[in-house]
């Protein structure tokens, strides 16, 4: 169990615009491939997703002491006709600083992108893991569902 | 081999509105759980999908002989901060009519949303499926990757 200090110090919030300054781009690189992102990129990502609004949002905990970014994950509201005409939440992107264990990290910013997508009116929420993330994901009440496909372009 | 006549008799285009009226959501219902969807429901879920434009597309496959949808699959495009601002295609809600095999309308289909994908500035397209669809991916050019995870909401 922990204490109301460390939820109120490791609470996630939604990107900010300034959170390029604060290490956000050096945190992606730890989950894959992402070079350098200059200012007017970020920005205009960062446009590219205000648009959607509640449909695309980036959660992330900032580590107060250091002003650095320490975990992040997105979720997006997919609209379909199927299920009544019902939506889904995809989760993506999430990672949390390798020099950083122990505090559930990745459950806080879980439960933030889950309940967002409930909020949303999702029937589900759905993502895509490694063999080796299924039993924390099975921690956040994740069940396995199917298998992930992908075909990269050259 | 196929002529250029069954190619122009079973050709991709993308849903109109009208395609509620040609059966587009019982071709749905082979898939997965769908039950009615009023007119004005689907009108609104089409102008919904209609705002993202490139970013979510239907394909359908329309019978000329009988009018009825026999195929679709849909595609969107996440916005991605990783991979230096990359996006990626998400293929989901695919499905061929029961009582027409043999005709690789599903072939058909995923080239058509891989396409779209990969003209849309993707570097992958993924999606999910059941280990029983897995070989059918695989002659359309996927390779299995992850594991997928579902949450469902009560």
């Amino acid at each position: 169990m922990e204490n109301s200090e460390e939820q109120q110090k490791y609470r996630v919030r939604k990107l900010e615009n300034s959170d390029k300054s604060k290490g956000f781009i050096e945190l992606l690189q730890q989950l894959s491939v992402c070079d350098s992102v200059s200012d007017k990129e970020f920005e205009d990502r960062f446009r590219d997703l205000d648009v959607l609004g509640d449909d695309h949002v980036i959660g992330v905990i900032e580590d107060e002491a250091s002003g650095k970014i320490i975990a992040t994950g997105s979720v997006f509201i997919e609209k379909k006709f199927l299920r009544n005409c019902g939506k889904v939440g995809h989760i993506e992107d999430v990672v949390v600083d390798s020099s950083i264990r122990g505090k559930h990290l990745g459950k806080r910013i879980i439960k933030f992108l889950t309940e967002h997508a409930r909020s949303m009116g999702c029937y589900k929420v759905i993502l895509d893991c490694s063999v080796e993330n299924k039993a924390f994901y099975e921690k956040c009440g994740f069940q396995q569902k199917s298998v992930q496909m992908a075909m990269y372009f050259p």
